[in-house]
């Protein structure tokens, strides 16, 4: 089968800027432990002053290894068409104390965390960000570096 | 919009075998370095002898995460329907070293690494495996615990 047609990046920025504001999308959220245990999740996204918002229960294993570490790395679309981020946690927030993010979340995602109990909101800045389709988008991949769109 | 129906357990796991046999399936890979870094790419699988084979550069950061660690968290299908498999590397083989995994490979996946210097193929041995849709499927996820199918 014939591989897609490569796209510029200025094509790839507005894919992938299109993609995270899509409603009721998922993000894939690796995080590890400090001894070095990896761990999966998916989960959903919002896409907010361009952080990535995700709601989850503070005890769980993801908002603990981000709380320790402060980093993540995160995949949104297809393995075929992704957008792959690094991100660093700028804040954890209870779910019922910032109505703007709290509706800003919900109006993305396909559910309501802000009744849940033990839920916080955590906000991740992007620190890279890649996209690509197929091998041959491989090269041109970096649409953001240390923070800052190239595009 | 209502939540498809429930599976048990065994047709979760017919699913779950049926989605690694399909060829040129994707699985997304997350590792993390001993210093608690997580990381992750999709990657072509191959499901053979119950194990769960990728190819790549034996000097990628994904391979030698793993090669350090031993561990990797896997999950294949969108996120949605996902199956998520906690692995343990069980060996790495050069590409040109073992016929019978590299015909496996290359008849599932949708290209040969063979010719491919510096590649090799990862065994990785499940240790848990669990799938689920929806919420309603969070219950009942597990299919495999401690390296044994409980189904």
């Amino acid at each position: 089968m014939a591989l897609p047609a490569v796209r510029d990046v200025r094509t790839r920025k507005a894919d992938t800027l299109a993609m995270l504001a899509t409603p009721a999308i998922d993000v894939w959220v690796a995080t590890a432990a400090a001894t070095g245990v990896p761990y999966l999740v998916p989960l959903s996204l919002a896409w907010v002053d361009e952080r990535v918002v995700i709601a989850l229960e503070e005890s769980s294993r993801t908002a603990r290894n981000l709380t320790a570490s402060g980093t993540a790395r995160l995949a949104v679309g297809p393995t075929r068409d992704v957008v792959m981020i690094d991100a660093v946690l700028e804040k954890s927030v209870g779910v019922a104390t910032d109505d703007a993010l709290g509706t800003a979340y919900a109006a993305q995602a396909d559910w309501d965390p802000r009744g849940q109990p033990g839920y916080v909101f955590l906000v991740l800045r992007p620190v890279q960000v890649q996209a690509w389709r197929e091998v041959n988008e491989i090269a041109g991949r970096t649409l953001m570096r240390d923070g800052t769109w190239l595009v």
